[in-house]
């Protein structure tokens, strides 16, 4: 416990040998996190965490290199954190792109890692929340969070962020259509990569459309927020600044009305996951409801009444213990 | 009530229609489903549930309407069930495949519905498993779980079948290399669909070498079974009955050794996870720990800190009420 306790200290120094273990600890979901962060939790809360995701080929990776970049220019800590929500069917992390992206490592001020899924429902968003906060604490300022891939796991890791980019490219198609509820639902801004290929401006004017269109409830939920369409291309170096200039743009927003809330609901969400994963634990671990559960089935209870019956007596108990 | 337990009795007796009025329940989270199930739970066990799945473009959707075809020859009530973890970014399921499932549906022996996510991490799994023992109950000898995506959804909905084919076809690529540590680990049925097309025969052969160089602990999960690798090609009607004896040698294996077993933990899976949900439905609803949560965490306790005073203060009282 003291040398976590030391460790929290080196990681609100910014020591990067500390942030590395730590993160390697939030991957692996290790209980000495929690107890390293607890003595420096107040510290966290200064980074702005900023998720870029979108369908593979849309040049997520090179755009937060040229992000980065851009970041750095302007005397920022970047954090750039890959998460990769492996797929049993698609194996781990894109090699190459993460070789692009440690071009950068030889800067002190950025500090580079990627993250593969356990495999575990929900472990990934855990991890990288996790992750978030010690870079947070560890002083860096703009968390760049990527992800690899297009699902559930992916979706979940973007309701961690301040403002999510969602990149997409010319040419992908019928596809576009298909995902626009999904994006507009999550974008906080809209980036058109590749913005030299055919069809970008097309794809920039077919955005701006759905973005005016989406009215009413969707947009409350942004509090008013419109996301912008940025054009730009990562490879050539066209219109970072203009995505910095957006990003900017929406944190003022957050800023101004709605972000400590927003913040707040994201550590209950926090909490809840965390809280359920322990009760899990523990129910289902040595001594917990497991023979009970086998008792009930085999006796032909079906699962759904086994269920309540157990979840009923470990609420009774929960509101008996309150009372006295 | 009463309703409800005629709606388990219509389905007991086969009613098409109120076996697709349970299916729609199981994909809302109704909560009628249970209740309905539940007089009519002892009917529950007779189908064999048989999960397809493997990346996009392999064929599956054509695969299994072949398989339906060659069982129906063989007189059962065959069900499928297509499940579509819906991505945020690529939308609902893939009509084309389902429009063409659809040719079958004039058969009253095959019954066909196809289900989407409503999000939720592991709501799809739950429902894909409530469809099923709606199936069961209803008759179906048959059931062919056909899963769209590649994800972590579909993972968790194959770990709920009892024998689960996974569908390749050459041209791939490096894809398979990637792939195949996931695809040993869950198939029970290797099939190299497209069987005409060039590279089949490299890729059964590179998927044999595979199974064999797979020995050891992986291999004593599945009770000593080595998948078997079939080749057949489902649009030109090549060797689907090559795939039904594996299936069924499949079968026998299992009910040989480690089927009640296996069914029994699936079970187990089942109430774990309809607990965990009602636990969190309760604890986070009116009255729930919320409140106490926030206040912590306003006070400046880390989340990980909140979330184990909070589940200590429920399991506590779980364990005083049941020593009482």
């Amino acid at each position: 416990m003291i040398e976590n306790e030391s460790l929290g200290q080196r990681l609100a120094a910014g020591d990067r040998g500390a942030l590395a273990r730590l993160i390697s600890w939030a991957e692996n979901g290790d209980p000495r996190f929690a107890s390293a962060l607890a003595p420096v939790w107040a510290r966290v809360g200064r980074a702005w965490r900023n998720g870029v995701t979108g369908p593979p080929g849309a040049g997520k990776s090179t755009l937060v290199n040229a992000l980065a970049g851009a970041l750095r220019g302007a005397d920022k800590r970047v954090g750039i954190l890959a998460v990769d929500p492996t797929s049993p069917f698609t194996g781990g992390a894109l090699l190459g792109d993460r070789i692009r992206m440690e071009e950068r490592s030889s800067d002190a001020g950025v500090f580079i890692r990627s993250m593969a899924s356990r495999g575990s429902h929900g472990g990934l968003s855990r991890a990288a929340v996790d992750a978030c906060d010690a870079m947070d604490i560890a002083g860096i300022d703009e968390i760049l969070l990527e992800t690899v891939g297009v699902g559930q796991a992916e979706f979940d890791v973007m309701s961690a962020v301040d403002t999510v980019v969602v990149v997409l490219c010319p040419g992908a198609g019928d596809g576009v259509q298909a995902m626009k509820a999904g994006i507009l639902e999550v974008a906080d801004v809209l980036v058109v990569n590749k913005s030299d290929v055919a069809g970008a401006d097309r794809l920039v004017l077919d955005l701006e459309e759905s973005v005016a269109a989406r009215l009413g409830r969707a947009r409350e939920a942004k509090g008013g927020w419109k996301a912008p369409v940025v054009a730009a291309s990562a490879a050539l170096g066209r219109n970072i600044d203009g995505l910095v200039g957006a990003i900017a743009a929406h944190r003022a927003h957050l800023e101004r009305c709605g972000l400590a809330r927003a913040r707040r609901e994201r550590r209950l969400e926090q909490v809840r996951r965390v809280m359920a994963q322990h009760l899990d634990d523990v129910l289902w671990g040595a001594g917990g409801v497991r023979e009970a559960a086998e008792r009930d089935l085999a006796a032909g209870v079906p699962p759904y009444d086994v269920a309540s019956r157990l979840a009923a007596r470990v609420l009774r108990g929960a509101t008996e213990s309150s009372r006295a």
